[in-house]
């Protein structure tokens, strides 16, 4: 149970906190391949920028609740699956097959070399605390299952929660629970924005001003 | 991992479905405190009737959500509460001095005999799936920080929950999880109606009707 500040080179949004289990952190250490997957994830949650154009990220505070967060996420997605391969909406067996229950894994990807296979699954929580709570279960129950080998959820943390869409799970919300996953190969990342500016536009709610794209799903 | 159709005799409200983790058949076949507080439960639970006044649990089952489930819970908690003295909202050290963050344990007993000790918490569960997630998580916290040496969580099974409050999570909908409380002692209990009638008196919602009481409140 230790919470590491894990430095990274961010000139964007902002990695403010991360929760390595403690077996993670070995795993980061002395394996080539988890530390690749880390630094993807990383790198595409850091490549949000606000206002568009701008070369930070600045959001605006000017009231609770006031910015959107599904645009973050669409271009965390987007840079994970167009710049690093990762897919979409992964069905873990235990539930699709066996329990035919339960939705897929938000994004995944498959690492490889040599012998070695990493499958490591990632979810960015924009939904409730509950639904946060049932992404950390459903990632448990992959690594139980051996289904994934590492398992990582990105959300905002308190202080960039508040401008964001109501109710939104944040970091240290989720929290208390993070060592429910010790033992397990388990990364909690809390993000912020760089800068807050009453005076820049609002993040658009919803789907909003996103161009349609086809988001590249595993088994396709 | 197992399912176990536990045995037993239950006139009224009816347990259809229970889940004992692997751990916890063994404490139940070896440790009289464990048993009591399992039948101390299943006797709370299956005290319920209705209409008022019958001597069996009839639904109406005239339209989807047509029940409230309050009645129900607050029925179980005074049996708990006067009956067999259970107390109410108790906090878990870990949330509330170490952490300072999130609720307490809904219903809570200390079992003892000569030297033995067994902790028991129990959430009535009446919230959404995401709120059934939430109460799992915090009762393996509990068990892990060794805070409770059982746990247990009731449900209306998913016949029952379609004519009970609105998105009420349901036993069949967190099933496909509580393998991830395999290893330590947790009991999962679903319960159904006795029958159904569409012209029997609905349930009512929320607190409507019910005579105010004081909650016999931990610690107080």
């Amino acid at each position: 149970m230790i919470t590491i500040p894990y430095k990274v080179r961010c000139v964007c949004l902002k990695i403010e906190k991360v929760y390595l289990t403690g077996i993670t952190q070995q795993l980061l250490d002395n394996d080539q391949l988890f530390k690749q997957a880390f630094d993807e994830v990383i790198s595409s949650i850091c490549s949000s920028v606000w206002p568009r154009g701008s070369n930070n990220f600045t959001a605006n505070n000017s009231e609770k609740n006031i910015n959107g967060v599904v645009p973050l996420k669409e271009n965390c997605y987007i840079m994970l699956e167009e710049v690093y391969n990762w897919f979409r909406e992964k069905p873990l067996d235990v539930l699709k097959i066996e329990k035919e229950k339960g939705g897929p894994i938000d994004v995944y990807k498959e690492f490889r070399e040599g012998n070695a296979l990493r499958r490591v699954g990632l979810e960015f929580e924009t939904g409730n605390i509950g639904s946060g709570h049932r992404a950390m279960q459903k990632l448990i129950l992959g690594i139980n299952r051996q289904e994934l080998d590492l398992a990582i959820i990105l959300m905002p943390v308190k202080e960039f929660a508040y401008y964001l869409t109501d109710r939104i799970t944040n970091y240290e919300e989720l929290e208390p629970y993070f060592e429910n996953a010790e033992g397990k190969p388990f990364i909690f990342i809390g993000f912020n924005a760089d800068a807050y500016d009453s005076s820049v536009e609002s993040i658009p709610k919803g789907k909003d001003g996103m161009s349609k794209r086809s988001v590249k799903k595993w088994g396709n």
